[in-house]
């Protein structure tokens, strides 16, 4: 009957492949409107199932209006239901990747040692997390974040980086980048721009160009972002990295620190502070964040994907008070909340002071690997080289001056199993970093460091002689 | 020494405790530009504390800008830093929720039952996952979701629904909110407005006012969105929830259902299908999806939030070809992706067919649930009344021909201890469904069904009375 064949032996119930196969037919015109279908027990004979199964796919079809079904009378084809055959699909976006060239070292920046994840104690806090949650915490539980997970990351920044942070400020996310995004459409004012940091991370740049901003790119030098190109600019807000500059590593001192205050102050508008990974410096203590110096008008991002790993998908964000009400109405749709299970175990883990130890660990390993890198640059490019900004974070920024790296340099690099990143990558206005290179370390064991280094020195050498 | 007190038993280690009692009084003024700070030795000698802990503040000090310390020469303050007192902060928006009422019955709707979660598989399939994850799931994992999770989700769909989705045509999101939002950034086109039924999820539509779409009303009725409204109106969309009204609950019927296709086709513009909770329906089947009958025009939008736990946050879209790159695109600059830990869990559970067990015990469940709540009524409210929509998801539409429910009614029943949502709530367009009430039920046992119902009775008699 119409072709119809049915695998009695298939994943799918028996009456859904009747009732796919007799739908398809209705919409594709082959079963026409009006038409009378077969008697149940009649179909049922002819395609070898029981009667109900028919019974039931006639159900399916008259519950959604492809056939008329009275009681008592023969079953009939509903009108005007005949569809166009699909058309082929055109310019699919599907991803088709090329296969990856193996990379023999990957200097990439912001990746953390998946390693060093103290996996076997987070196990063993989540089955008691999961055993002893109470059941309200399965359903919603608000577009702030867990209490108790707020007053751990507040007792934490006052512990690790004398902040003041009150829990009913903060409002966890998912992640850094989670953070930035709803910032800016909290703040964005219509033809007011943003003023960034030039060099500044790309991601977090194209997060503010997918919302429409005109972006306002603000000088770097070694010190951080050149707060006396700000005086005069009109913006809504003013992204920096004050702690650890992405990606050149200035740390920005007291007096640039003062002027955003002032120009935040007198512009009415805020600075968005994103301390993405200050916890490991190698000498000397974190640095202090932009936030104490105005709490009503620094906004305050921080992660644990850096610190921990980047599966967390669990951030932060302190709020001025004026903020509260329209991020928890922004929030709330746009993604309602973080998923609270992991929330708790990240509390716990940071109550008891396992995530201290873990910094204290992860800084000891990071730091050695720094020095693994400047030892291998050292040892194959003499003194032609130096290092820019603070010793902190997961990567190193370092000048070649007279060499220019750009896109085709890096792709050379990674065709021989190399990947370093130009800063130029960052750059807004292109042509003033030319000279200087990215090397992320903190994912490397330290004889892939030496490897690399040595490997990217002869590409380098070759690069020159061609 | 200019009032500096230290806690010596306190969190905070001494040296960040000095540096912030001196970073201060730099700031506010208290110690002047150009003054020379005291020696280390000195300085150590009076607050009692060691010679080394003031180096360490003074080294901060430096670090960060607030004092120029040169070997060999007395540190003194850098100049330029001070900064105007903190303005009070003005009108915060601070939540200062009032103490709710306490609840006898609360009809609230999209809410499962929580304790129906398998808590104890959930725990031990998480205990295993997380010992056996690689160490790459802890990293980035891309914004798409995990293909082992995608494509569970693909073999489920086929099962339960028959639809048929390419595993590399789903997308993981952080639930159906996350999903309509990345899905409308995605559609948005400037001055094009978006259809939406009317009634519909007031969440949802506040999410599309958050983005600055114009949203055109398509009116509803017993079967769904009727489809006849929406000739010749433009737009970039229409969002519509055929297997399950919200709220109304109709499915809706295949001559409508081929009338959005071919809209869709004629206007060059998608169908955004809401699949929020057709898992669950009492009498025969789950209906089909609309996706299956033009999957390069439907863009078809799930959830476990309601059929599992909201806790869990994960979702699922499936979309056109055409739209893949952007979405990539657009998710890894939103919120980069979703936690691989708990899609790995979720992927397992659905592998060993827990998920369609689960479905099965809930269904039964919420079956049993929503006959106390016919029969209540029935007890209660005679024959006044009737039930709209189809058998099927976690709340009943109930109309009361005659009576008008407002948000004032609403308040009232709040304050006697009963929740219960006017459909009016949801809609556009005012007026029209003033005599219908929403009783979400899933989430409560059937005494407190009955007892809701009964106390409900009672108010609504006192009401007419007054």
């Amino acid at each position: 009957m119409w072709g119809i064949e049915l695998q009695k032996d298939g994943e799918m119930p028996l009456k859904r492949q009747l009732y796919m196969a007799l739908s398809e037919r209705i919409l594709n015109g082959a079963i026409k409107a009006g038409e009378a279908l077969p008697s149940t027990r009649g179909l049922a004979q002819q395609l070898k199932i029981s009667r109900n199964t028919v019974v039931e796919a006639y159900d399916m079809l008259a519950v959604e209006g492809f056939i008329l079904n009275r009681p008592g009378s023969v079953a009939r084809v509903a009108g005007g239901l005949v569809l166009e055959p699909l058309t082929p699909p055109a310019e699919s976006s599907r991803e088709v990747r090329p296969a990856p060239v193996p990379l023999l070292a990957d200097f990439r920046t912001g990746h953390p040692d998946l390693r060093l994840f103290p996996r076997y104690l987070w196990q063993q806090l989540s089955k008691r997390t999961l055993q002893e949650m109470p059941y309200d915490l399965l359903g919603y539980t608000g577009p702030q974040g867990l209490p108790r997970l707020r007053e751990e990351i507040a007792a934490h920044l006052l512990r690790s980086k004398g902040l003041y942070a009150a829990p009913e400020d903060i409002f966890i996310t998912a992640g850094a980048t989670h953070a930035l995004n709803l910032v800016t459409d909290l703040l964005y004012e219509e033809g007011k721009p943003i003023c960034m940091e030039d060099p500044c991370n790309r991601g977090m740049l194209q997060i503010l160009l997918n919302k429409g901003y005109a972006v306002n790119p603000i000088p770097v030098d070694k010190l951080g972002v050149q707060t006396e190109y700000l005086q005069g600019q009109p913006s809504c807000a003013v992204y920096v990295t004050p702690s650890h500059q992405f990606p050149l590593g200035g740390v920005l001192p007291a007096s640039r620190r003062t002027a955003l205050i002032r120009y935040a102050r007198k512009k009415n508008c805020y600075i968005v502070e994103d301390d993405y990974d200050s916890e490991f410096r190698y000498y000397g203590d974190p640095v202090a964040p932009l936030y104490a110096m105005d709490p009503e008008r620094v906004i305050h991002i921080g992660t644990f994907s850096k610190v921990l790993v980047p599966a967390l998908r669990i951030g932060y964000v302190i709020l001025p008070g004026k903020l509260h009400q329209r991020w928890r109405q922004l929030r709330t749709h746009s993604d309602v909340q973080n998923p609270p299970f992991e929330q708790a175990v990240l509390a716990e883990f940071l109550h008891r002071r396992k995530f201290d130890r873990h910094i204290r660990t992860a800084t000891k390993q990071y730091g050695e690997r720094r020095q693994t890198l400047l030892a291998s640059l050292k040892a194959h490019f003499g003194d032609i080289w130096h290092a820019w900004g603070d010793a902190s974070g997961l990567h190193l920024a370092v000048q070649f001056p007279g060499m220019e790296f750009d896109e085709a340099f890096a792709k050379n690099c990674i065709n021989h199993g190399v990947r370093v990143t130009p800063v130029e990558y960052h750059c807004i206005h292109k042509g003033k970093h030319a000279d200087k290179l990215l090397f992320g370390y903190g994912h490397m064991e330290p004889e892939d460091i030496e490897k690399g280094v040595a490997l990217f020195h002869e590409i380098v050498m070759r690069f020159q002689r061609e």
